[in-house]
């Protein structure tokens, strides 16, 4: 057994966000908590789930504020009618009515079913109605988060909702919901009969500042594959982005479009939401607005973070990587829990990672890993605290005299 | 990246076992070098790669000695012949010529086609070979390594090959090489016509010393089924051990046939052995003998031992256990890498191993764990010497300030 005779309680921050499909950012927290207490039952564990802009985004903000869900009926991506909902946060007397919607409520990956994964014709015209629902309910703020998208449309659904109309060369509308292959058609957006309170009202859209609309790091190329497209089906999106970046770029008065950060989030859903006066801001400033993630780091020793991948992707604005970007200018150590390590994991030591693990057990499928999820995060937890409590030993007896 | 200013080099112990089927004892050590100098490029590694009595065994210490390897075609467990060898091990001129016989090479698990796998007919009777041949080569003392047998007849069939004869009641001898389930009809063992250089010859066996013939712990139980056999085939050869063990105690004039250390090693080759003058040893005892263990621990900070799986059998003489418990007399640290994690594998926790963690970076097969298995060996070990690093790091500065 470990020996820690006058080894002082480490604090430890924990700051894990979620393994989508499989455990919410506040249940890998509880796990990870699980396993440092079983190796050190008087560490001080300060648990601090984390969510991006995606899944989960609404109900952490609502969580940490006090605030509401409300439940809308919508427009899916594939263009049935479902359960969606916005949140309300909490607030003091003399702060502004401020509603939160995640898109992936209405328009994520998940709300696609599989057989059905052509982001060339899934539509955001749901988020739209999201907007609408959120001004009735009397916001005069909005927080927009972007991730786990299932549709690639420029948010042209998203403006079709909230009154606006696709043109194509004739001047004639086209019709709604259509899904981005649409775009290739379009000639021009008319925004002259966009909902008035739309322009009222301050819409902060969280992003991943890495994602972009075009070219090959766009959008389109970059995940176009992981929602379900095919090659060629990738190829076209592609174009009818370069067709909506030039239009949207005259609408704007921006050349930049292409490549601005934050533009190609959500299947270029943050460059629709420009259209309209939206703000995009990187995800992890909204988020840290909320959960103070600046003050976390006080008092604190060691950081462990988490999340369903870790690979080369990760430093392009994952969770973790901000959680080490941010933690390295508290000169702190994190280590990273992961349920899979994919190709390139190693980039991660460069940002500030200093370790990573995976928590699974045995060759096994991905539907085992997910039903013993929680065991595996937790009995990972443990074996990471035990290796780096054989470090602060060793660390703390360097002229060691072996017997 | 981790900053290791101020922290002075570590001298690590690595002693592995081999991934059975992977990777020998040899890769798997120099695949966790590679992942430590990764990490420490300054660490001073000293690599003991390690076997039992299994799989390698020969090989081992023929390496250790500068011996020499030799061929012999023998009977294999199924009855069909095969090339087997044995060693004869390097030697100072006034040492005597040893030689050594990993039972494996004639009756192991792995020489029995998967649907050829019912322990109740395969045959030790290439052992009596390859240790006639090993007479026949000069030696006048024999090391036999017990472990991944294939077989389960007591030794039986090695007998007959020595000249021995099986005999039922009426006193007719059975035939040859039946396998195990043949010893329900046998009555007595007539030893009278052993080859008489057997007798003469100092015959070592390495057993594990927790595997006993007889009882609900015994051989046929505890590893019938993982060599093939049928419910109904176990409780037959769980009988057939009981007659084995009452013959052999009347010949041994032992009471304790049926639970004594190590009579059950190798499907009950232990105790056929013993009939022919052969001594039981603890299988760590003889390869400690040959790779100086107790000397390795002087001099070093942290030990990292591997094997293929680490379970609730582990700490029942597996290599992890035994590097654990001889570490834990030096007052060492252990961390073992696994290529699997088994259940009740926590148990190793409370016999010196201080962590463990598993190899595999994602759901997979085991197919595709094999083929990777040196990347991931040497990643694992990058991971874990990271852990260790951030906290010999926290335990260097634990009166930290966080700025």
């Amino acid at each position: 057994m470990l020996n820690r005779a006058n080894t002082p309680s480490m604090r430890i921050l924990v700051c894990p966000s979620g393994f989508k499909g499989s455990l919410t950012p506040g249940t890998a927290a509880d796990c990870i908590e699980a396993g440092i207490l079983a190796v050190e039952p008087s560490a001080v564990v300060r648990k601090v789930p984390l969510v991006d802009g995606g899944e989960g985004f609404t109900h952490a903000l609502v969580a940490s504020t006090s605030g509401t869900i409300h439940q809308v009926p919508v427009m899916g991506p594939v263009g049935e009618p479902i359960e969606s909902f916005f949140g309300i946060l909490g607030r003091n007397n003399d702060e502004p009515c401020t509603a939160v919607i995640e898109m992936a409520a209405a328009a994520g990956l998940s709300l696609v079913p599989s057989n059905m994964r052509d982001p060339g014709s899934t539509t955001t015209f749901g988020v739209g109605e999201l907007i609408l629902a959120a001004l009735d309910a009397g916001a005069s703020r909005i927080l927009i988060g972007c991730g786990d998208s299932g549709t690639c449309d420029g948010g042209a659904g998203m403006l079709q909702a909230l009154g606006g109309r696709l043109l194509d060369a004739d001047g004639v509308p086209l019709p709604t919901a259509e899904g981005g292959n649409s775009l290739l058609n379009i000639a021009s957006i008319d925004l002259s009969c966009i909902d008035p309170r739309v322009r009222g009202t301050d819409i902060d859209v969280a992003v991943n500042w890495h994602n972009v609309l075009c070219g090959p790091g766009g959008v389109a190329n970059i995940f176009g594959p992981q929602k379900g497209a095919t090659p060629e089906q990738t190829q076209l999106l592609s174009l009818a982005m370069d067709t909506f970046a030039d239009i949207s770029s005259r609408i704007l008065n921006d050349d930049g479009v292409r490549l601005n950060p934050g533009g190609g989030a959500s299947g270029g859903l943050g460059t629709g939401l420009r259209l309209v006066g939206a703000r995009l801001r990187p995800r992890y400033e909204i988020v840290m607005q909320y959960v103070n993630m600046l003050g976390i780091f006080e008092d604190c020793d060691l950081v462990l973070t988490a999340e369903g991948g870790i690979d080369d992707q990760t430093p392009r604005g994952k969770i973790p990587a901000e959680v080490a970007r941010l933690a390295k200018k508290h000169d702190l150590p994190v280590i990273a829990i992961a349920g899979t390590i994919g190709p390139g994991a190693r980039v991660n030591y460069d940002i500030g990672i200093d370790a990573f693990t995976c928590i699974i057990q045995r060759p096994m499928t991905l539907d085992d890993a997910v039903s013993e999820a929680e065991r595996l995060t937790r009995e990972s937890a443990e074996s990471v605290m035990r290796m780096v409590e054989v470090g602060r030993m060793l660390g703390r007896s360097h002229s060691r005299i072996v017997g």
